[in-house]
């Protein structure tokens, strides 16, 4: 059992109704209880980071999605924590974890919420939710399984500076491609290229110079890659320079806030046809049969020192409601978490 | 050598200027001369007959390409003839090719313009020019290799009488799948339905009912595979029935007329990502390694009567001029070409 905070009882998050667009403050409330009973063949799980996705978008609209988070429920959310009690035959008590532990103090959950084990003695908390948790594994599974990179080709990424795009760069710089990012704001493209493994970056709030001629001058040879993680007029400016045979893998669609009516945007058969592009759809949990390997990759890249994390921790439950949007907003530097 | 036309002489059909959209009879010019010579190396083949294909819009075409015929040559085009004059070691005078023969009595081409060797005794010239020429290669690139079909799965094919279309639908209940057609007329779809094997057809020229709840009813299990011939509307009226992990593609966009500007419609990157597509562009020349297997394949069919030809042959290469238009206007009843 671990040393407990003097202030010790629950605190939750919950969905109080469909968030139209990115969800707000007033799409949630806090609530305060007692620290649940460990359930039966559950574990109990006392919280240390909890994670703010831009998937978390979609988990409350009210259109169809993958996944979706019931009015009433506990946030649903990745975090890591270490079991204060069990009683599964596979957890023990004083193990770390990584899993579904939803935006709260104390998780009591099913077996199957947990995911895998974490060890702090290996990387500390925060990196179990970045380059060895979903977003090392979305970027590992969708840049070098889905994508099929060569060396020598390049690869364009949107949200450069973001939890996956972070990554991307860095496996891009690894496996001996050219990497170009897009980010917004001077300090993301500078932390792109000084941290993130990208040869180039462009600032896409920098209106004096439109998009495309900034790609075009940093991609001589084409794109072979476009990693996207925006949608939208980012990815308008993209499509012209993309190679024959390009691979496009659609990993987001921050830069669009609401998909209720859809947008419209340039219509995209003939690109697909004259370039034989192929285009993918990438949910990284589909391809969890590979995260073992993908995971034994990604330590082994952190260990030779060419894959770095980077946090931005909000402290305390309270910021939680509002962490959404100003993910959406781009303020965090670094993989946005809570501690609870 | 092959006994003449007692009017042979040279007639060919060249290209004038770029066209915006459709090619029309004043963007070609018909030329009459000598029967040319055999050329040093090459072969002189007397064409049977000429294909006329959607993809002859792009070699026209003002913007970027694949393919491009310039302005003054000989339009460019399938056919299939015999070789009745050879300065080349690989073909032999008398032997039946199919090949880049062009819009023309007689084509004094290289050795790399051949492309195969046919047989009209295994069956008729103009199967050589659809189920066992490049429409039949492109069903089959393009349905068995890049879709990646399941016995049981449900394919939706629009222009499903057309030349590509009328052996998707083919192959589709050879293999086992449920198959949808979409096309226009009351004929195309008894065809698409007595002939080329489709489950149900649907008429989108039939007004009185909206497409998207027509698709509905007759996909109850959703849509595995989209094979598009057209974009556009008829697409985006697919889009919303797409499955879970469903293939996309994309061999034709007949629906839009013109490509500048570029037209817009629903933007697609939602989709791509919450059901993880895959929208792959088809130029089956790009698996021409394919092709042998392929052929073996749809000869073996057609020899099990699991596989039919119709064919739309224009008499005179006065016709060839119009024939673009008259193909996107959907008036010809199989697959169309001319006899020179």
């Amino acid at each position: 059992m671990s040393v407990m905070r003097l202030d010790d009882h629950q605190l939750a998050v919950r969905v109080t109704h469909r968030a139209a667009g990115i969800p707000a403050p007033e799409n949630f409330k806090l609530v305060e209880s007692a620290i649940p009973e460990c359930p039966a063949g559950g574990v109990l799980v006392r919280v240390m980071l909890c994670a703010v996705d831009p998937a978390m978008r979609g988990w409350l609209s009210a259109e169809a999605n993958y996944m979706t988070v019931p009015d009433g429920a506990v946030m649903r959310a990745h975090g890591v924590g270490e079991i204060i009690a069990s009683n599964s035959s596979k957890w023990q008590v004083g193990e770390q974890v990584f899993g579904w532990l939803g935006w709260q103090r104390f998780a009591a959950i099913r077996e199957s919420d947990l995911l895998w084990r974490i060890d702090t003695k290996i990387a500390p908390a925060e990196s179990w939710l970045s380059i060895f948790g979903l977003n090392g594994l979305t970027a590992w599974v969708g840049f070098l399984h889905l994508a099929r990179p060569l060396a020598g080709q390049t690869v364009l990424v949107t949200t450069a500076a973001g939890g996956v795009g972070s990554v991307v760069g860095q496996l891009a710089k690894a496996h001996g491609l050219r990497a170009i990012g897009i980010a917004g704001g001077r300090e993301k493209i500078r932390r792109a290229v000084a941290q993130f493994g990208y040869d180039k970056a462009i600032d896409y709030h920098a209106a004096d110079t439109p998009l495309s001629p900034q790609i075009a001058a940093a991609c001589p040879s084409g794109i072979d890659i476009f990693f996207d993680n925006t949608a939208g007029h980012l990815a308008d400016s993209v499509f012209p320079h993309l190679n024959v045979g390009a691979r496009i893998i659609q990993c987001g669609t921050a830069a669009i806030s609401s998909w209720l009516p859809p947008p419209t945007g340039p219509r995209r058969e003939r690109d697909m046809l004259v370039k034989r592009l192929n285009w993918q759809g990438l949910v990284a949990f589909d391809h969890a049969s590979l995260f073992p390997k993908a995971l034994q990759e990604l330590q082994d890249l952190h260990k030779a020192g060419k894959l770095i994390a980077e946090s931005d921790i909000l402290d305390g439950l309270e910021n939680a409601p509002g962490s959404i949007q100003r993910l959406y907003r781009g303020e965090n530097q670094g993989r946005l978490s809570i501690r609870p």
